[in-house]
This record gives C-alpha cells, structure tokens and sequence, in this order.
C-alpha cells in the first residue's frame, strides 16, 4: 500500500499521516510507502517497514506530481489548497492551487493510467451558500459565495466526471468547521469557534464575537481523519451517482459550546471567554449552512462526533 | 449597443442574429454593431445603420478573442459549444471548449475591465443528473452524468463567481431540450423529439423509440431566442446569489406531443410516425428531468411557451 497526500505539512495532513502510521495499514494492506508533498518539504519521518519519502513541491506547476503519479500510489489524498481568504483576496492563486492543481493531478491519474487509486479530495462547507434551506441535504445545490467555495466545487465536478469516466476512483469529502483546531487564533471568519474554547482551556482569554443562539457544523480534527480514513477504505461501487458529500458534523450552538466548555473546565474557564459582538464576523458565520441530514455519508458508515463535550475532553486528552 | 455572439453560426446563433436585426434595440439601445464569432466564419450580413463583423476564431486559442474584447461589447452571447455526445466522446475536445474557453472569456472581460458588460452563456439540462427528485427547484444540485454537463456545471460556477466579484455582469440559462428543431434526424438521444413533429410536418415517415408516457420538458426555438434576449434586459441586482438556473420549459409526454401532431395536421401525418422501441435511447432521455418549478426564472420574467400546440404551429409558421 502506497499513499501519497498533497498538502501533508498542514494540520489536517500531519494528523492523517500520524493515524496512517500508528494504523500502519489501510483498506487491510500493510502501509509500505508513504509519499508526503506541500510546499514546503512535510517533516521527515522514520519507521522501519515503512518508505517514507517529503517532497517541496509546486502542485500547481505543470507535471510537478508525475514522479509521485508514476509510482502509482494506491490512495492519494489530496488535501492542498488556498484558504478561503487567501483565495477571495488573490483569485488567480485560488484557481491555481484550488482547481488548476486538482485538474492536473486528475490529468496525471488519467496519463499514468491510475484508474484504480483511490483519490481523496477534500472539500468545503464553503461550497454551499445563498438563499438555503434551514436543513441541507444531499440534493442542495451549490451556490458558492466566494472564490475557494467556487473552485472546490469546480473540482468536485471534474473528480467525479473523471471517476465515472473510469479514469480514477474519486471520493470528495466536504469538511465541516473543525474545532478544536490546535494554535493561535488567525484571521478565519470561523477562528473563534476554535478559539472560544481552545484559549481558555489554556487559561487564556478568548473573545466571542457572535451571537451564542448561533449554530454551527462542526467535527473533530479526530473525526475528519477517521473520515479520511475511511474514505479509503468504503466501496467505490456504493458511492452512487456523485462522488461528492458533506461529512456528517453536528450541529451546536455557541451556547452549547460554552456550556460544554464549563461542565470539562469549570465556570473559571468560561469566564475567561469575554463576549464582544463582531456584526462582520457575524454575517460571515451566520451565513454558513448549520444543519444538513448527511444521508449519504451515513449510509456509507462516515461517523460524526458524538457531543460537543467529547470534542472538548479529546482536545483535553491530546493535549496531554 | 454592440453585442458579440459566440457560436453564431449554430441554429440558436443565427435565429438570435436575425430577430436582433428584426429589434434593432436591446436594452432600449439602437444596435449599432454585431460581432459574429464561430469556428467558420457567420454569414456575412449587409443591414444599413449596423456594423457587421463575422470572424472565423477557434475561441478555446489563448488571446483569440481579444480583438472583440479589446472593442467593449456591452452584451456578449456565449453559444459556442461541443455537443454532449462530442464532449462524451473526446474529454480534451469537451474541456477545451465547453469550459476552457469559458474561463478564457471571463479572463478576458477581466483583463478588458468589462465589468458592465452583460455576458450571457447557455447551458443545459444536461447539467442534471443522478437521482433527482420528480420535480427539480432552483436549489436542485447538478449532478451531471456526462462531461457536457460537468462542463457546462463548471462553467456556470465561474461565471457566478466573476459575476459576484465584479469582474462581469454574467448569467447562465440552462435551456431544455429544444423542440422543434430545423434539419434532419441526427446522433443526438433527443433528435427523436424533434423527429417526431418535424418529418410527420413535412410529409416524411419518422420512428418513435420511446413509450409515448415518457415526460419531455422541452421549449420552442422562438422562446429560447426571447429567452436570450430577455437575458440582456434583465436587471442585473435582481439576479439573486447565483447567476444560473433553469428556463421556464413546458413539460409534455410524447402523447401529448404526438396528440399535437394530429390535432394540427390531422391522422395522416400522425400515422407517419412508426413506434420502434430503442431501450438504449428510453434509458438516457428517461434520465433527463422532465418537470421544474423554475421560480426563479418565472420572477425575472423569463416566460415559457404556452402549451405544445403553439411549438408545431410556430413550427409551420415560420417554414411558410
């Protein structure tokens, strides 16, 4: 079993690597080859039984991903991409790491005949916007609002022709808002919903600049790698007529986080949460879909958290 | 006024090009020049007070268009396409032209600062697909199962996303299947449905090979060229969050249409329509939905034909 993943040096790629090498196979075959591409070179790690090869590449530079393709990778992971607020404010980046990157590695799959690989796209919540229902489901439309949610979508369409023209075998999988996500807060819409929680479990403040009756999407960084994972391993056969759906996140709200946030931490902790309503943040987040029926996925056994207080205790014991 | 069409030498171009000559306005401006672009240069057309251009442009070529762009049109057509069954048959041919020369354009209006320059792209019933609901709305996904409507899905996301940068003013109208076309029977799986009334019409035999309950949501060529023009007219801040839906067609099964036949040209035309069952056939149109809300269309004021009587007398009107 040979995997490659684009985009292995960010959080997502470093936990998936990590999980991939503590499994130490996938889909029942032993993990023999693991190829790790970004920008800059992923950390290089050694395990015995294990090749494991960190490359710098350019993704979006013309046949840049031909010597990883021409080892025929059974699984590719292909989690690279622009930010969404890299990609409103800088549109030709955003269609080049965004879409063109995913177009040629199609394209590679489709030269070096790769028919069989499982490729793992993953893609957005961002996808979806406009005027939506209150509950989404597998038939919703795609009517992005900004540039990442356009080219993710875009990619999603060209992963699935390719797969049912037989060229690949793709699967793409739309994120929710993850949270806990591990560090400091960053200029994301979506950082405080990490951060409301993450900085006071640290004995930090924190600021929440929403609304607490706000919903959200939202799974674990444990869960969405389980869904990686997964993805791998479920039968190309039982993805149906598109291969491109919301993962299945739960829905709660910011007074549900804050809540689940004092029953782990204590009232000291969620005092060290100062509410400060941003209306810009606000509109962002509160435009973003906070309830979908995800019936496709759980058909095909992708799992989503259990509560929000098991998000808080897995962040507690990770950090441990 | 100057509008430039691509793929004006098609069926849809040339009946646009003539009733914009008919007009002489759109929008409430005189038409004082038409750019005429196709793979083999538009008929040539001498009409006093109107500068005609026909150019003979492989639009898919870098910079081919530039010289239209570089003149400002203020609405631009964008008809040229590779067919669904060319598309299906050659995917570089298909992305070339049917998505590549999309972004081309777009990219040009960009680099031209065409930002008011209302552009107007067709696109398909193809563009739907996998399993659909009985009757489709404006939050319908596309879940194209061809490369056309991968392409065409594509390429309305771009336009969506140029348009709600600012980049251009665009819109895409998703036409039904288009009926009663001029010419002769072809490869097409829906040529039957324009067979059926056409060569019954003009006293020739044509086979049916599908059951005659089979539903069609189908529009009449008169109508698509209202639609087209009224394209141009429509407001673009009543737009909504996505510029891109489905035209008001009208839904009829082959009895009715059959039932239209004889009603206007009476027993022995219907008799020159042989029942032939083709599975193959059955089995793509009876994928193609047949029944739509198209709210959003109806309060933009986009009118559909009024019932399939109308479409066979137009039909007869306009071969006097």
């Amino acid at each position: 079993m040979h995997i490659a993943i684009t985009g292995a040096a960010g959080f997502l790629g470093q936990r998936l690597v990590a999980q991939l090498l503590d499994r130490g196979e996938l889909n029942g075959d032993a993990i023999r080859r693991l190829t790790l591409v970004d920008q800059t070179a992923p950390p290089a790690i050694d395990r015995e039984g294990i090749e494991v090869q960190s490359l710098a590449l350019d993704i979006s530079a013309s046949g840049a991903l031909d010597p990883v393709l021409e080892a025929r990778p059974d699984v590719i992971y292909h989690l690279a991409a622009v930010v969404s607020s890299a990609a409103e404010a800088d549109l030709d980046l955003g269609m080049r790491v965004n879409f063109d990157s995913t177009r040629a590695l199609l394209e590679g799959c489709r030269a070096y005949g790769l028919s069989r690989t499982r490729l793992i796209m993953a893609s957005s919540v961002a996808a979806y916007g406009g005027e939506l229902p209150s509950v989404l489901d597998d038939m919703t439309a795609l009517h992005p609002q900004n540039s990442y949610g356009t080219q993710k979508a875009m990619s999603e369409l060209l992963v699935n022709d390719y797969s049912r023209r037989g060229l690949v075998d793709g699967l793409v999988l739309r994120l929710p808002t993850i949270v806990i996500r591990p560090g400091r807060p960053n200029a994301a819409a979506s950082s405080f919903a990490s951060s409301i929680l993450r900085e006071p479990l640290n004995g930090e403040e924190a600021v929440c600049p929403v609304s607490t009756d706000l919903e959200l999407f939202v799974m674990s960084p444990g869960r969405v790698v389980d869904a990686l994972i997964h993805g791998a391993e479920v039968s190309g056969d039982s993805l149906g007529s598109f291969r491109a759906f919301m993962l299945p996140g739960i829905t709660v709200s910011v007074a549900e986080m804050l809540e689940a946030l004092r029953e782990v931490a204590g009232d000291e902790a969620l005092a060290r949460v100062r509410h400060e309503a941003d209306p810009r943040i606000e509109a962002i987040v509160g435009s973003w879909p906070g309830r979908f029926t995800n019936e496709r996925a759980r058909q095909l056994g992708f799992e989503s958290d259990n509560n929000f207080r098991e998000i808080v205790e897995a962040f507690l014991d990770e950090r441990a």
